[in-house]
């Protein structure tokens, strides 16, 4: 692998050389040689006058294939299409897979949206415009109709024979999807069993008729999961009445679960998924001030709760001492629990008796760790301070701490779940501050009530 | 979808019955028409006596579809196998896709795996006992040697026949891959072409010799994110000499993706992954241990900070208010700042350029999100306490600080990968940890300095 990413990076320099000779010829020798991907991204790379000469070196359907490959980060949909003439980015949108020019076009305002599906030939306007319907990051949004659809009363045969003139056209040819007279989805066979079978065989003896498929309003990560465990290369989508309206591929799957991870992972540390992206520092803080100023506002409450206990400390300053310790494990027990609540809910475990289990599982896990860090906690500051009465103070604290911690940490994402909020939004610092708030309510409730022993 | 699901759901009863009236005809007539996916969901739910039927009702071939189905968290490999007669086990495995078949292996010890081995037919074993050899998480353990290989001077039509005599037995066929003499790889071609092309075209004339590969030993993430960015179905493995060894089909890529988002996002929790499983408090306890105690000493070492500052605090008590809220906003801005490098690095943006913008763009986030909630802090501060000298203090710690655990949290994951640490293990906690360490120095340091305008 990396020996033809070499190659392709020793052949940038002979494209950027035949660009800005406008040498069309030896351009497309070694241009049209490379892999969609590595011409999209080298490509985005061009600056603006060196992409103008590649739209006049290129046909529209050889763009189409570059356009299909750009990546959402690198996308500036919007510039490119506005360099091109409008009839050749309407014949380039029209060549594209419809789901991918439907991704291009939901970056623009409908206006422009209008303008290029009139110039667009009817068929593929039509097309387009019946996708552009769809909810984001539904079934719908990420279908395309380039499928391959037979009727049951044909021969293997005969379905080679469409397979071979849809070829060129499908997204996929390897699985052929069958339907009857009302376009119902009833059957898909497979290439594989399609080569396997004598010419002559009906296709309705070979099909198979456990079809599964999903609705086009499903969530994309519905289908995503049932893509991988199912390992299906391609999952027809039907209405609510199964009539079969497109096709969802694998390799859109592939980055429905990576951008699905990457968008918990993101709320996980309260930063938008936008952010990862190279963005300067201005955009960057202007997406993760708001949730650091909830936080702050967060804060002032367990200052203000502190502040209540203003004669507690007072009397015994040695007790602030242990506030980060008590507020930070609590933070770091409830930050586990949610990501383990959080991820077993992703994976779609969410029957009822599972949750209740792992509330369950998740108070067990609170007492076995808070005994242990508590006792360990004890000992030290008994060691260190000298004062036996202090460990305990704090010893007991931890163990209470990590018990309604963890608790809570498992807890909050239950109910978010249950109330149907994404719990992935409800993000670590959020329950490490809700956590801070009961530690110190437990820290310093306890030390009120036991001052006597204190001083 | 929903619909094949509830069918599924509703042959449950009817297999269960036919298992205990051991009406070996019904269950095979329902349960052989179900997705392998489904058959394996429904076997591992099954008690051990109703799993003795099943093994007697299948075929070894039946059985190895339902084991390749099986997920890695229902895994109770052992279990089953030393269930089943040992011949019928070996028959099984060697039924199964190599790859497939090196998992269940892999979870058994030596002495096992040379026992199934020795029964098994000699072709099957030796295919296994190449792939064992593979290190985990590498290319070579995932890949299969199941793939179809042509020679560049047949016809379409012969790699054709080829192709419908191996499809049974080939993880897939829908590419097809070009050797040489020397088993070196030289082209690809997909089934795509091989349907379109007319029956006498050479395979020399339409093959694909840009074909990328991966070497054996290359990490499994990195294969991963080629297959995503190129959309490959499949992809050949090579040894550093370009010999075909295997291939890596997308079904298991998937996978790949998966876990390896979801070990991030674990880590960034601090909880292994393993936890997220079905296991009971005390695994999970023990798995969360070590961190926590780990973090708990960390701890103890802040709270020591604290104490050198005992003084000051004796002096101002009110002070103590603000830790919690100052930890806190560390906490936060390292947290998000880690999540955004470690996401940089995980999508392979290694340069050392690109690594030192973003330094330089987090420095800027820290100085504007920290101007911004500073400000804030002081207003509030002030309007509620009455006292401008302890917002002004409590507005420049966090100023100083947000700067300081936003650089942390991007410097210290870059500098593990740099000493080819794998940097999500720098867990959130850990990280926040650190800037509760920093943050505390900051703080009570101005404080200190600054003693006389707080009394």
């Amino acid at each position: 692998m990396s020996e033809e990413r070499d190659k392709v990076e020793l052949e940038e320099g002979t494209l950027l050389t035949a660009i800005s000779e406008n040498n069309m010829d030896q351009f497309r020798e070694i241009f049209l040689e490379q892999h969609p991907y590595d011409q999209a991204k080298f490509f985005v790379k061009l600056e603006g006058h060196d992409r103008l000469i590649v739209y006049h070196f290129l046909s529209p359907e050889e763009m189409a294939a570059v356009f299909e490959n750009i990546e959402d980060e690198d996308d500036q949909y919007e510039t490119y299409l506005s360099e091109m003439d409008p009839t050749f980015a309407a014949q380039m949108l029209a060549q594209m897979y419809a789901d991918d020019a439907v991704d291009v076009l939901n970056e623009l305002d409908k206006d422009q949206v209008a303008n290029y599906l009139t110039i667009m030939e009817d068929g593929a306007a039509e097309e387009i415009r019946e996708l552009l319907h769809y909810e984001e990051y539904t079934a719908g949004s990420i279908m395309t109709t380039e499928y391959i659809a037979i009727h049951a009363n044909q021969t293997v045969h005969s379905a080679m024979q469409i397979l071979k003139n849809e070829a060129p056209n499908a997204e996929t040819i390897y699985y052929v999807f069958v339907i009857d007279e009302d376009k119902k989805l009833v059957g898909v066979i497979s290439l594989r069993d399609l080569i396997i079978n004598e010419p002559d065989t009906m296709i309705s003896e070979i099909m198979n008729e456990r079809v599964y498929s999903v609705t086009v309003a499903v969530d994309q990560e519905e289908v995503a999961r049932k893509m991988k465990d199912y390992n299906f290369l391609a999952l027809p989508v039907v209405d609510f009445r199964d009539h079969l309206l497109g096709i969802i591929t694998v390799d859109d799957i592939v980055d429905v679960i990576d951008e699905e991870a990457s968008e918990d992972y993101s709320r996980l540390a309260a930063v938008s998924d936008v952010d990862s992206q190279d963005r300067g520092p201005f955009s960057a803080a202007k997406s993760r001030l708001p949730w650091l100023i909830i936080l702050l506002f967060l804060g002032m409450f367990t200052a203000s709760l502190i502040g209540r206990f203003e004669e507690t400390l007072d009397k015994v300053a040695m007790l602030a001492v242990f506030i980060p310790l008590i507020a930070g494990m609590a933070g770091n027990t409830g930050t586990q629990a949610l990501a383990v609540a959080v991820r077993r809910i992703s994976v779609g475990d969410t029957q009822d008796q599972t949750l209740g289990k792992l509330i369950i599982r998740e108070a067990g896990t609170g007492v076995i760790t808070g005994t242990i860090c508590g006792i360990v906690v004890t000992l030290v500051v008994f060691i260190w301070q000298g004062d036996i009465f202090l460990g305990t103070l704090v010893g007991i604290s931890i163990l209470a701490t990590l018990i309604v911690a963890t608790i809570a940490g498992a807890f909050i994402p239950l109910i978010m779940h249950r109330l149907k909020v994404d719990p992935a939004v409800a993000s670590g610092p959020f329950i490490t501050t809700i956590n801070d708030i009961l530690s110190i309510l437990i820290y310093f409730g306890l030390a009120t009530l036991f001052m006597q022993y204190l001083i």
